[in-house]
């Protein structure tokens, strides 16, 4: 980015200072990124820390609908980068921005994509650093890279768990999947007889979610392994499990769920068991622990507000196995999981 | 990226997998990607330096053209980005790459590309840390997104220039623009009479653009003010005089010329001044530096093998002005150069 012009306004903007005026706020905090005034910014990690480097981008129809709101789009282009830094046990400090829009988009729809972006960056504790801006075809696109800060050499990688860790996970399963089909098949929340405030909840989990960031210090000091769910449970387990040379056990019936799930669970068992094992987007964590280290990593846990429920464990051998409520092995590809 | 699995053979690929171990090798030197096995990558700088980023893409039909060989765009695609760090006096360090296709891309064509890649790393030292694949609609698109490194607090600025000051700019200047129209236009190669080898050499200018990376370290040694050359010189140095509350005069007599583009200014001088002084894609560094670090400049520049030529100087005030061959201004408004 570069330049810097007027906000204010109706109509689409005219050039990509008038873009630029719009994100220039958000690097109040950040010195570094010379208020998008130069072509690249300077960042320093604290001595003895390297840096975490993600990117990810989200672009409408395919990781986001066309008619979410701005402010939604932005938090969670952020959040899902954020969601990989934390897994990693890395503190958020800075992200670049490169945005594409096949027209220039239009004043209010700018004021509010800076509004969520500003609310992302609150929450998560990271600064805009720079960006780029393109018109072209296709979809609109929001493609982000987040930098983070471990100490030197603690970054918690994805293929060091090992037979006999216990398996980890944060928050709830499948609240986001849940919530994309609510929010996309009208009569559903009516056909599950969801009551406005957990059908709410659902969707909200799709359009904000909210890694848990408090968690990456507890996962740096007592997690062998660690990644982030973002295609769901099982791909995820599968690629850690892949990664750490060894086979992965998810008992069913320890798979947290929110009171929304619960609700839908009790009218539709097997949606909300395929959004748990299946279901996308929740940015939760996924982590392998020492079994010696499981106490110390669950007090940790409770101790930074982040709720974390062991689902199972790893095991010699290869691939993921799911065991229902009576703890036998579930056959997942007839069981319908086979789309992913 | 994540995963990793085959290549070779025909056809498109069959997943993300299948990608990345097309660029998974690109990531050979730098230990901190974890050949592109987690989900972040760990870069630790020197000590007592810090990090430079930019964020730039490419697109198809935008940056670069359908018919452009997938090593050329690959090659595009890290320099643009290079040459931002290389402006700011940072040593390229480690990039990370968000792709986007419309449709699974062949296996001759990501082995080009990986090749192209690894062409480009070779040349400005740099190395694969992470990425991220999209299939989604629009055009196919890079997003690069490079971390330099430089002695902390010693990033060249943009806006740091002062009136007195020596302009310079690295090589030659419109190679690039005249490139693209000698390679878009059939017959103006043979309008403008030039050889094979000068039409050659401006295509090549276009294709693969080679930022001066060596004239990193004399930036950060001698100039006061610099930033590359992407959008066409009397934009970019407008910036910089913008960004440094002062204005700047150019004397086109003193625009550095190759040997290519003196042919084409014999043919159509019109064309050859345009390119210089408002053609894109040049990447050639536009530098301000104090009249008495000039004479260092220049001898730090030859010892790194890098042509620099004094174009001009910054000025109180604000602007760009033009000067013709008999040192009159130009109205560059009304001389064609308004497309910009």
């Amino acid at each position: 980015m570069s330049g810097g012009a007027g906000r204010g306004g109706t109509g689409p903007v005219a050039s990509e200072a008038d873009i630029i005026a719009y994100f220039a706020p958000l690097t109040a905090r950040f010195p570094g990124a010379f208020a998008l005034k130069d072509d690249c910014a300077a960042f320093a990690p604290e001595p003895g820390s390297e840096i975490v480097l993600n990117t990810d981008a989200v672009a409408e129809g395919v990781h986001f609908l066309a008619g979410d709101g701005a402010a939604d789009v932005a938090w969670k282009a952020l959040a899902v980068n954020v969601s990989d830094l934390a897994a990693k046990g890395a503190r958020p400090r800075v992200y670049l921005m490169a945005l594409a829009f096949p027209e220039p988009p239009g004043r209010a729809w700018l004021e509010d994509f800076a509004r969520g972006l500003a609310e992302a960056q609150e929450r998560f504790g990271i600064e805009l650093a720079g960006g780029d801006t393109d018109q072209r075809p296709g979809p609109m696109s929001v493609t982000i890279t987040a930098v983070g800060e471990v100490p030197a050499g603690r970054m918690v990688r994805r293929g060091a768990a090992r037979p006999g860790d216990v398996l980890y996970v944060s928050g709830t399963l499948g609240d986001a999947a849940l919530g994309l089909k609510v929010r996309t098949e009208t009569d559903l929340a009516a056909r599950w007889r969801l009551g406005a405030p957990h059908a709410q909840a659902l969707v909200a989990r799709y359009l904000r979610p909210e890694p848990p960031i408090e968690l990456a210090t507890v996962l740096m000091a007592h997690a062998r392994a660690a990644m982030d769910i973002s295609d769901g449970l099982t791909k995820d387990l599968g690629r850690m499990a892949k990664a750490s040379g060894c086979g992965a056990t998810v008992e069913t019936a320890k798979l947290p769920m929110s009171a929304a799930v619960v609700a839908v669970n009790a009218a539709d068992a097997r949606a909300a068991m395929t959004a748990m094992l299946a279901g996308g987007d929740d940015y939760e964590v996924l982590a392998a622990v020492d079994p010696a280290e499981a106490q110390a990593f669950e007090r940790a846990a409770a101790a930074v507000g982040v709720r974390v429920t062991a689902i199972g464990s790893m095991r010699p051998g290869a691939g993921v196995v799911v065991l229902d409520g009576h703890n036998q092995p579930m056959d997942i590809m007839q069981s319908g999981w086979d789309h992913f």
